[in-house]
């Protein structure tokens, strides 16, 4: 574990820009969501409560640290980072509703169902979801307007992709039917490549859309590895971690029968094999120079986080 | 209503031209979604369930008739009548969802969490409303390709707008917080416009999106009033129609206690209401000449309707 051990101690310049970036993302989010005095007020109060004030923000921190590579200025990838956030946030809301997890707690608090009511939980995803688009096809209000239009139509159909029936929707969707089976390796991995791994990819990958082409590849590697680490991390965590460092409840996966690379590996395999996908990743885009040492350091943050 | 019946009279043309319309978004559409043999086969084979073989498709074919006010060829809609058609047959699952309406009926079989169960109702919806978005941003497999780069982010923004809390997600979202309560006919105005009125001016806007923009505010106007008539339309169904010809549970309105324009008005001036909406739409593209006819005689079709 040496090569995470050094990034874990590389010092206060990474953990000054992870604050930096999730104040700002914070702050975008903010500004894109309808206030919660417009009507219907209910609706627009629970979207800001789903959406504000919870998360580490990995999914934006990875897309402004994509956006490095590129030359354009940093904000450049504000109305992506938004609208992958305001994806996450539905998601989440939806994932915890009766019918799919029945999970009371998220991001430490009562989550969307809980604390307003299952139609208003469905209503919030549903309309932070086209929110996400809204704000990826509004060039004009952000820094964003850098892209040229073919530029923007890439971002909304990666981004549209990444969270439908052949993204994260679809890795539910096996979810649901793997309840109580058991999966082997590979199938586990296509359910989290899609399921997680889609996303924690579009997030890189949109921040990277103005990134030379020839750099493209490599960071498509990168975004493979890191998003299928991700969920493995996540698996681990559901072992590990307590409720409260989670902010959501711990134990569900084991709970609720639900095949994991924990329940299928054993932990310390699992453990393994992050570290093997986290070496893959380093791998492919250290070529690129100091540009991508954000990246680097944010995949180190990834596997060793304990959220 | 001597207008309305002339064109109720006019003949074979229009038939013929619906009944082809909606065999050609039958067919895109059929293109458009997944598989049903493709992982994970049963979200994919619950969104064909839920997103073919059903409705009059009056959406698309608001959107084809007004993509004959442009000189474009006219599958340049497809992409937009497509992603329309899947907004709204999206928003049909989760409205029918135990959470919210809890329909047990829709086109006339069971609806999507009956047919499936309540967590594939969630992401069947969740999946169709990304695929929307998909479908727009994937301008090669469509003539839609005659639309520039800058057009097509026009119309993705006018359909999550539509699509959002400020439309079709926000109307739902007064209509939860109306049950049970006495509107004004301008408080009922607001909540129509917004859930069923935003999605009907949507069609038509992206159908017109290439059309002169000496056009556009005749066509706006149109698109607002037909929104708001189908939605009064919909209120008289509920009362008048018996649930076979109308594909769903009738009474559903009055049994849950919700405002509408014939709790509000009284049936009889909910139809003057209705004649007086179509006259004005009427009124507002006549200037535009023969090009806008197709439009006329559906707005006359929109009002007739018993479905």
């Amino acid at each position: 574990m040496s090569n995470v051990d050094d990034i874990k101690n590389s010092g206060l310049a990474f953990t000054s820009w992870v604050a930096s970036k999730q104040h700002h993302i914070e702050s975008t989010l903010e500004q894109c969501l309808p206030d919660a005095n417009l009507a219907p007020c209910m609706l627009h109060s629970a979207m800001r409560y789903s959406a504000l004030k919870g998360g580490k923000r990995i999914r934006a921190l990875l897309c402004y640290a994509a956006a490095e590579l590129s030359t354009y200025e940093p904000n450049v990838a504000d109305a992506s980072a938004c609208a992958i956030e305001l994806i996450h946030a539905y998601s989440l809301v939806h994932d915890d509703m009766p019918c799919m997890d029945d999970d009371d707690m998220r991001r430490g608090k009562p989550s969307c169902h809980k604390q307003y009511d299952e139609a208003t939980a469905l209503l919030v995803g549903d309309a932070l979801q086209s929110l996400a688009f809204e704000v990826l096809s509004q060039s004009q209000n952000y820094a964003h307007s850098q892209l040229s239009a073919n530029q923007q139509m890439k971002l909304i159909n990666l981004l549209s992709k990444a969270a439908g029936s052949k993204g994260m929707a679809g890795g539910q969707g096996i979810d649901l039917a793997a309840v109580g089976k058991d999966l082997s390796q590979s199938e586990l991995e296509t359910m989290h490549r899609m399921k997680t791994g889609a996303l924690i990819e579009a997030s890189i990958m949109l921040g990277a859309i103005s990134a030379e082409k020839s750099s493209q590849e490599a960071i498509q590697q990168f975004a493979n590895k890191i998003g299928l680490a991700f969920q493995v991390v996540d698996d681990i965590l559901d072992v590990e971690a307590n409720s409260k460092t989670l902010g959501k409840t711990a134990g569900k996966d084991a709970e609720s029968n639900k095949p994991t690379y924990v329940s299928t590996l054993g932990l310390s395999a699992a453990k393994q094999h992050v570290q093997i996908l986290y070496d893959q990743a380093i791998d492919a885009i250290r070529p690129l120079g100091d540009k991508a040492n954000r990246l680097i350091e944010l995949a180190g943050y990834i596997i060793q986080r304990n959220f």
